[in-house]
């Protein structure tokens, strides 16, 4: 497994902390609202910050979340024709320049936390989510699971023979938090039985998963059985590294040894099918209360701090699980 | 194996990360220029020291480096009984606390590098130690090994009765550079051969190692070898983390990933002998270039988040190989 770490630009000072930690692939997302440059179905785009990291000593290993607006995609509106040949021309872009990794996700509504402060072990602080069905509901574009199926369907059959002539793998991200619906609109990939089904779809070399340790370990107790089951045949493309506690509709972050995963049966599991993909530390916990952005995004769960332990947690765990 | 952190007064963010990252039991140094008190061979000035570790959730569980002026002890001056009466109150002190480690050195000099600002994996900071015979004249008091061994055996013979009696492991520390020489001060730790000598003078099960891996890995290539010798001899009390790159006399410090030992194999041989005893992240790279505080000495090697990484590390490595 490859150590790497998800660096969004425009450049921070994680983005030094990961080259002193020995990461020199790095994890992107390169949305306009990101990059203030176009979406990177413009090849010149995708090189241009390509150029950005590699002035920075860093290679861009894959790429994650959205690269540009996905709605239309997502909710079979209008329009989502034009968008997926504009994701056909992105996913051969990515392969002409080397990235063979793309992390996507099938959730309308994105990753979702409503708590941002919650105090963890130390007094460092996390995020999680507390389901409440007077809260969570309907506030927007409301989408049942049908519907949604279809629309992935759709998606898969319209990309899935683009990524795999690019010589890109789309690691279908577990929907976060996985619940059936949130806001009144489904998610569907928040089961084994969805993912499975997902993956009934295509034979493609192209059509994997990320597998999201956090996430399916609010699905599924045995996460080294799905480990097992999915990297034999071929069927993960990437991990995340990040854990979690309590059930998936009252969870918090952890800190990753501290959550209710079993790490090192987990870390055994990726060594056991032979696993040489990319990982990256996920959510941590902010280790200096206040200084992480919530308001943002992406500074919630990312802190520095809680990234450089878990990076070296990572790092130990894959040292000594290649020795053992 | 426990993950422990060296945690000196007063308090600062590091004390608070210790927490975060699950550490609950401390090594301390109690010397009054860290703690504005008296030396703790005054149990009340050791009591109020306990308390302010333990008012921040911390637990004491060992004393590292010279707790109070050992320069007549280990130069043999006029004055060192009354020192060694004083070491063997603080060590009866100890015991009654419940603190059964102590970390010390025979170290005149103490440890040593003369380079601070090396660059080191992508642009982070270590010191390292670059041996030169001129700049390494003597210019203080000289002493041969002969007399620096004396020293020793009259000191161990003092203290080591008390030290039993108290239920305190005394841990000596290797000579950090461990050359034989450094302006004119012999150092007699720096060999396997001293260390075995030393080991000899006394049976005392409170006779024993602190293993600094660093230090080690500059004098014996083998380190699971020595790992499991002396260990299975119940020799070694307690283990600091760090690794480093070159030889004896011209090395510098690096993350505990990119040093040249073989970290996994030192871990399965501490598994090996069933080391249960405290480990700690020893001096590791500056990560912020700039703000670590080379002036004062313990900052030296101890910025934040090279501690961070190196727990992190710590507890992956420990985890893996517990499980393995």
């Amino acid at each position: 497994m490859i150590p790497t770490m998800l660096l969004t630009p425009p450049e921070d000072r994680r983005w030094g902390i990961a080259r002193q930690m020995g990461v020199t692939h790095t994890i992107a997302k390169l949305a306009p609202e990101l990059t203030g440059d176009d979406p990177i179905d413009d090849r010149a785009a995708l090189d241009r910050q390509i150029a950005r990291y590699q002035a920075s000593g860093l290679t861009i290993a894959g790429l994650e979340g959205d690269q540009f607006d996905m709605s239309r995609i997502k909710l079979g509106l209008p329009g989502r024709d034009e968008d997926i040949a504009r994701y056909r021309a992105m996913l051969a872009n990515m392969g002409a320049a080397g990235i063979r990794l793309l992390c996507y996700n099938w959730m309308p509504l994105g990753w979702l936390r409503n708590r941002f402060d919650l105090p963890a072990r130390g007094g460092a602080t996390v995020t999680g989510y507390r389901h409440d069905s007077d809260a969570e509901a309907a506030c927007g574009p409301v989408i049942d699971s049908d519907t949604l199926w279809a629309n992935y369907e759709y998606f898969l059959a319209g990309v899935i023979d683009a990524a795999e002539a690019a010589g890109v793998v789309m690691g279908l991200h577990p929907d976060d938090p996985p619940l059936s619906i949130i806001r009144g609109v489904a998610r569907i990939f928040s089961t084994v039985a969805g993912v499975d089904r997902a993956l009934a779809l295509s034979n493609s070399p192209a059509h994997a998963l990320t597998f999201c340790q956090g996430t399916y370990s609010l699905i599924e107790p045995d996460l080294p059985a799905l480990v097992r089951r999915w990297g034999a045949a071929g069927q993960i493309a990437f991990v995340h590294v990040r854990d979690v506690r309590g059930p998936a509709n009252d969870f918090v972050e952890t800190f990753p040894d501290d959550g209710h995963t079993d790490m090192a049966a987990l870390f055994a599991a990726y060594r056991a099918i032979g696993f040489g993909g990319y990982v990256r530390p996920d959510h941590a916990p902010d280790m200096l209360a206040g200084t992480a952005t919530f308001a943002g995004g992406t500074s919630v769960g990312y802190s520095a701090e809680g990234m450089i332990f878990t990076m070296g947690f990572i790092k130990g765990l894959l040292l000594a699980s290649a020795a053992s």
